[in-house]
C-alpha cells in the first residue's frame, strides 16, 4: 500500500468520509487512491476558495471535519481566506495539500512555495508527511487535531514521493480529548455576581448558540435577569419560533455602545469580549462599559450547554423557563427593497428546519430582529469577515444535510469572490435558493468612508461602483447550470422565493435592490 | 498630511501611478487619500487574485511596478497565488496590505491574521509601517524594492492608524541599484567553452527574451553552433516574423529529455538549470544529461543583453547575424480543433504587435512551434504554475500598453479561478479578444494521472470533468458586460477572431473543443 492509500484509509477510518477537492499533479496518487478506495465521497470545486468555504459550512452543519485536497502552496493560498472564517468559526477542517517530491524541491521549480509558512498562518496544527510510512499516523494526528475543541483547522502537506512510495500503514483513530469541564468555583461565583442583580449579559457563542445551550440560557435569564446576547457573527445559531431570541451586538459602534450601556458584568459564554470589527480614530475598541467586569463562565474548548445548565441549576432556575414573546408572524411587506422590510418577507417564508448562510453585511444587517418568528432554522453566518463565505456556506451545508433546505443570503460584491460555488450546486443537485442582494456597490465601504470623516471623491466612487457594467447574475448562473430569475419588488421576491421553495435544486434570485 | 496621503504621494513621486485595487475598511484613509491627490490610476477588481495577476501582466509590458491594495490578510492570501505566479516571472509589484490600527490587533476581531507570515511566503521585502511618520520612507523603500533586478516583490503592511494619524511625510525616491555587471573571466570562460564546440545550450530568460537579448544570443549560436533553448514557461518573450525563433524546453519529461540529449554544456543567461515541472517515481528531476557543465553566463538580476552582447563581441561575432528561416506562412487551417492546427490558424491570424497571454497547460503546449511566422509580439506565460492567470494578466497588460491588441489564450479550468477579470476588461474597455478552451475537463490532470501510472476510476473521472454541468462561456461573459461567442471549427474560430481584432473592446470566443 502507498502513502496515498495509507491516507484514504486512514481518513475514512477516523470517521472523515467527505473531501471537498481541487487537486493537481502533485495530488495524482491520492486521486488514484481514492479509485480504488470504496467509501470518499469527494466533491469538485472549481476554486479553492469555493473548496475550503464548502468544507467549512460541511463542518458547522455535521459537527465534524471534512477533508479538504489542495494543489500546492499556490491552491491552499486560494483556498486560505475561507480556511481563515473556518477557523474564527472554530469549524474542524482536515486540509490535505500536495506538495513536489522531496527531492525535487531543491530545483525550486515554478510552483514550489513554502507551503508551511502558508500553512501556519492559518491552522491550529500543521504537519509535513516525511515519507510514506508516517502518513497514515500523520492523517490520524490530523484528524485528531481537529476534532480537538472547540474545532480546529489540521493540515498536512503530503510530499508527493510520500503519497507514492510503498510502506503505508492505515493507523487507528486517536482519541479526541474531552472538553475540558467547569470548575465548581467559577460556576458558583458567577452565580454569586448574578444574584447581585447588577446589569449582567452572557455574550453567547459556540454550542450556547444551539437549542440545547439557549435553553440553558434562558433559564439564567429568567431567573436572574441578565441579557443574553451573541457576537455580531455568529457560526451558527438555533432560531425561529419556539428558539430562545437572542440579539447579537450590532456591527455600527454606536448601536453596540447603546445595547451594552449600564452593563456591569460581561459573562462569556464560548465568545470573545465584544469588540468593534474595525478600530475608528479616538473610538474604544471594545463596546462593553470601561466599568464592566469581564467573566469567562466557558472558554471555546468547554461545552457551553453543561456549564450553562450547572449554572442554572446552581441559580435554582426551574427547567422549562418560558421563552420570551417575540410577536407574531407579519403580513408579507409589499414595494422596493429595504432591509428590514426583506427581513420580514423572509421570516414570513423561510421554510421548515431550514438553514440560512447568509454573507451580507449592509443588506443583512437588519435581519435578526425581524426573523424570530420564522420557522425553526439553524442560521450560519460568515465569522471571519473574509467576503465571498455564503455560496460554499450553503454548498458545504447543503452537503451536509441533504434532507434539509439551504437558503443563501448573499450580497453581490462579495458573491462574486466565489461565484464558482453555483457550479458546484448544481453538479451535486443541491437543494439551495440562492439569493443574491444586487445593490451594484461595495456599499459598506460607503459606509466605512463615511466613517472615517471622509467624502467620496472620484477615486473611491469609482472603487466602490459595481454597475460599470452590472453584473447580470442571471446570466452568471446560467453560465454554471443553476436556474435563475430576477425580481425588483418583495412581491417579486415572495413569488419567486416560494416558487423556489416547492422545487428541489440549486436555484437563484437575483433581488435588484 | 495623514500617513495614507504620505503614501500615495509617495509613490507617484516614485513613478508608481497605477493602482490594482480591492480595498476594505482598513483602507479606507488610503481611499480618500486617492480621492484628494490627483495621478493614481486605480482599477478595481473584483477578487484580489484578479487584482494581482493584473499587476503581474502591467509589470510585465510597462516594465516597472504598479501598486495593489488588498484589504488584511485574507485580502492577500486571495491574491497571493498570482502574487507567486508573479514573482516567479520577476514581475516587480508592491503590495499595500491594510491592517487592523496596530492597539486593536490585541482584541483580535474576525479579520486579524498573520499578514506578515503570509506576505513573507511570497514577498521578497516585507515591512510593516510603525506610524503615519514613516508610511512615506517605507513606501519610498518598497518601491526601491520592487525595482531592485531582476524585479521583486514588496509587500508593505498599513496599519489603520499609521494611515490615519497626522505627521506623514511625502519620501523622495529610493536609487535603484545597477544591475552587476559579468565579471570579465566570467565571459571569457564562457567563450572558451563555446569555442570548443562541443555541444551546448544556451537557456535564455529575463532580458535575453527580448528583441535586443534573442538578437545578441542569435550572434553567439551563429558563430558557434550553441542552441537558443528558453525555460518552458517563459515572463516575456519578443516573438514572430523577424524575431530570433527560439523552442522552449517541452513540459513533457521524454521530451525534454530528447531536446537536451547529447548536451555537454548548460549556459544559463537567466534563467534556472532545466528541471521537469513535476518529479515523476523513478525519473530524474533536471532534464539536462547527468554529464553536462552548468555555466552561469548571467543571473537573473544581472543585464543578460548586455551579457550576451559582451559574449558574442568576445567570440568576434558579426553584429548582423542572419535569422534563422523558420517558413512561410501556413494556409488557415480548417475543421476541429487539433493543438497544432489551432496554433497555424493562430499564427496567421495574431495582429501586427500583439500581445498575447497564454494560461493554457494542454491546449497551449503546441502552440509555439507553429507560431514563429505570425506577426511580430510579446508572448507572456504563467510562469508559476498557479492556473487562473491568463485572464488577469491579459487584462493587466492591457492597461499597460492601451495602444496593442492583446490576445488571452486561456484553458477553461483555469479561466474558471479567475473569470471576475472579464468584469475589469469590460470595466476598463480594454482591448482584449479572450480565447477560451473549452474542453470541459481538467485534461492535464488526466494525462498526469496516467504518467503515475493509474488508470482512471470513478473518482478521478469525477475530480476532473468540467462538463456536468456543462460551462456556457457566452453567458458567463454577457452576465459581467463582455460580448462574446461559441465556434467549434478552426474556421469558424478564424472568422470569429478576425471580426474581433476588427472592433476595439473585450470579446470572447469559446472554442468548444
Amino acid at each position: 500500500m502507498n502513502g496515498a492509500e495509507s491516507l484514504v484509509r486512514t481518513l475514512l477510518a477516523s470517521g472523515v468520509d467527505t473531501c471537498f477537492a481541487n487537486p493537481g499533479t502533485s495530488e495524482m496518487n491520492f486521486v488514484a487512491a481514492l479509485d480504488q478506495v470504496e467509501g470518499m465521497h469527494c466533491i469538485l470545486g472549481m476554486a479553492e476558495t469555493v473548496v475550503t468555504g464548502c468544507a467549512d459550512g460541511y463542518a458547522r452543519m455535521a459537527g465534524g471535519p471534512a477533508a479538504t485536497l489542495l494543489h500546492c502552496g499556490p491552491g491552499l493560498a486560494n483556498g486560505l481566506a475561507n480556511v481563515h472564517n473556518a477557523r474564527r468559526a472554530y469549524a474542524p477542517m482536515v486540509n490535505i495539500v500536495g506538495d513536489h517530491a522531496t527531492y525535487h524541491r531543491p530545483y525550486d521549480t515554478p510552483l514550489t512555495s513554502d507551503i508551511d509558512g502558508l500553512a501556519r498562518t492559518a491552522s491550529h496544527w500543521v504537519r509535513t508527511s516525511s515519507s510514506s510510512k508516517t502518513v497514515g499516523a500523520d492523517a490520524a494526528a490530523a484528524v485528531q487535531a481537529a476534532r480537538t475543541a472547540p474545532g480546529q483547522i489540521a493540515t498536512l502537506i503530503l510530499p508527493a514521493d510520500a503519497s507514492w512510495s510503498a510502506g503505508g500503514e492505515i493507523a487507528a483513530p486517536l482519541p479526541v480529548p474531552a472538553r475540558p469541564a467547569a470548575a465548581p468555583e467559577v460556576v458558583r461565583n458567577i452565580a454569586q455576581v448574578l444574584r447581585s442583580k447588577e446589569p449582567a449579559v452572557l455574550m453567547l457563542s459556540g454550542r450556547a448558540l444551539s437549542e440545547a445551550g439557549l435553553l440553558a440560557a434562558n433559564r439564567i435569564a429568567h431567573v436572574t435577569g441578565a441579557k443574553l446576547r451573541a457576537p455580531s457573527q455568529v457560526p451558527r445559531m438555533a432560531r425561529g419560533r419556539g428558539r430562545v431570541p437572542v440579539d447579537r451586538v450590532p456591527y455600527m459602534l454606536n448601536n453596540a455602545l447603546k445595547m451594552l450601556a449600564g452593563t456591569k458584568h460581561v459573562i462569556l459564554v464560548g465568545a470573545k469580549p465584544p469588540a468593534q470589527f474595525f478600530a475608528y480614530p479616538g473610538k474604544p475598541s471594545l463596546v462593553s462599559p470601561a466599568d464592566a467586569v469581564t467573566h469567562v463562565l466557558a472558554r471555546p474548548e468547554q461545552d457551553q450547554v453543561a456549564v450553562l445548565a450547572s449554572l442554572a441549576d446552581e441559580l435554582g432556575a426551574p427547567m422549562n423557563a418560558p421563552i420570551p414573546e417575540v410577536g407574531t408572524q407579519p403580513e408579507l411587506p409589499r414595494g422596493k427593497f429595504e432591509p428590514e422590510a426583506f427581513g420580514r418577507a423572509l421570516g414570513a417564508l423561510l421554510p421548515e428546519n431550514c438553514i440560512v448562510a447568509e454573507d451580507a453585511v449592509t443588506s443583512g444587517r437588519s435581519l435578526f430582529a425581524v426573523t424570530y418568528n420564522a420557522a425553526p432554522n439553524d442560521w450560519l453566518q460568515n465569522t471571519g469577515g473574509a467576503i465571498g463565505h455564503g455560496l460554499p456556506c450553503a454548498t458545504g451545508a447543503a452537503l451536509a444535510c441533504p434532507g434539509r433546505k439551504v437558503v443563501c443570503l448573499q450580497a453581490d460584491g462579495a458573491g462574486m469572490y466565489t461565484l464558482q460555488a453555483l457550479w458546484t450546486q448544481a453538479r451535486e443537485k443541491l437543494d439551495v435558493v440562492n439569493v443574491i442582494f444586487a445593490n451594484r456597490i461595495y456599499k459598506i465601504l460607503q459606509t466605512e468612508l463615511l466613517a472615517v470623516g471622509a467624502q467620496p471623491g472620484h477615486v473611491s466612487k469609482e472603487l466602490f461602483d459595481l454597475a460599470r457594467p452590472e453584473l447580470d447574475w442571471v446570466k452568471l448562473a446560467g453560465g454554471m447550470g443553476v436556474e435563475a430569475t430576477r425580481v425588483e419588488t418583495l412581491e417579486g421576491f415572495a413569488d419567486a422565493f416560494k416558487a423556489a421553495c416547492r422545487r428541489r435544486g440549486p436555484f437563484l434570485i437575483e433581488f435588484r435592490i
